[in-house]
């Protein structure tokens, strides 16, 4: 069992981190989408079931959708910043702890090994051997001890963008037939067709992406949708009445 | 350095616990409130300044808190559901490969401590104690192979309840002016009024917590309702035409 060679592990990282990175642009979509076809969907029906008018259905709409992609956007993109921001004071206090008390961070490395029953006879070599190697020795303990993976610096600004298109383009599905269509009661028929549709389609994509089974998945998300606008719609006459 | 006892370990993993679920907790406020004080704010204002009545913006801003609430939680409570079926179905896998292929199994443990300098002959009796310990081989091939830790079953429910209080909690902040004030011109006032300072509230209470700087984080989540609100206004204006 020979040690793994300088290019397989550099091949090894780049293909880990492309799918950590694809993983998180799905969830993204998934994030962007899924509110984005739900929230501006009820709104527009509760609003269409409060008896306003298509023009007022679609100021209504168009605002939280722009709304919504905003603050979802930004949000990711703090979110991911925030991570970053935590990974790298965490790795500036490892380093400082590896150089001031390095004999309290192997303690550490010898209790993370010994919480799987390897005895310290067996786990004092890898101690040594992490000892002698201060930039391995940080990278366990960042993966090891703290759990932190070392954040790509696009991915803020990724994260943002992503969800943002995804909740906009989610948004415009239940809201092209109230442009339309002027008759806010028509165009609520068209709106509940294409966003249960879209809602199913949705659903079993996820589902297919993130290894649940599709059918359930999509099934789920139309009923998240309809639960979502029964609220609405129960809460607009509400006001209303 | 003798090996860490049972009852540590034990007081060691809850401790490990109730911290993991805590900051996901906070996390959980954090996604509700942020987009729940922002949305409903931006969707009312915008409205507003397309001169919509309070009655029809307190119509639109219940209606879409409450789908806001009822999409985000429930997005919660299907995302977390999703990594614990994604867990189970991981643990299920490796205990399959350790019980069919144990040596290709060995080896990837071998591969996992080798890229951190570690020789065979100082990795090599590690291995073997894992091997001889099948419970403890499948903690570590869960953590160090997948980063995979154990999911709390409450969190898919205490999840969804989280985020979709906190969404509501939020959203009434910009709209209980338009409750109490007719004329939306003058509730507007109020709404920007109180939902600016909620925003800087929150904002340096989010900082304090996730160990950022509180100052920066308030100013940060106050400038993203601002810029939410004045795309809701705009294109609200944009639609009335």
């Amino acid at each position: 069992m020979g040690s793994v060679g300088e290019s397989d592990k550099y091949l090894l990282n780049r293909h880990k981190e492309s799918h950590f990175t694809a993983g998180e642009i799905v969830r993204d979509i998934i994030i962007g989408v899924s509110d984005g076809l739900t929230v501006p969907f009820a709104l527009a029906a509760g609003l269409s079931g409060a008896n306003a008018s298509s023009s007022i259905i679609l100021t209504a709409g168009i605002a939280e959708v722009a709304a919504g992609a905003i603050s979802m956007g930004l949000g990711g993109y703090l979110a991911a910043k925030s991570e970053a921001d935590h990974y790298a004071r965490e790795l500036q206090r490892e380093q400082e702890e590896i150089d001031t008390i390095p004999d309290t961070e192997a303690a550490e490395v010898a209790e993370i090994l010994a919480e799987y029953g390897v005895e310290p006879h067996e786990y004092g070599p890898v101690v040594n051997a992490l000892r002698k190697n201060p930039k391995a020795w940080l990278d366990f303990m960042m993966k090891f001890e703290l759990g932190l993976e070392k954040p790509d610096p696009k991915r803020p600004l990724q994260s943002a963008f992503t969800i943002a298109v995804s909740y906009v383009l989610g948004g415009l599905v239940p809201l092209l037939p109230y442009m339309f269509i002027p008759v806010a009661q028509k165009a609520v028929v068209a709106s509940v067709i294409v966003t249960i549709l879209a809602l199913l389609i949705f659903g079993f994509a996820k589902g297919y992406f993130t290894g649940s089974k599709p059918v359930w998945s999509a099934l789920q998300t139309a009923l998240i949708g309809a639960i979502a606008s029964a609220a609405a719609f129960g809460m607009a006459k509400a006001v209303q009445g």
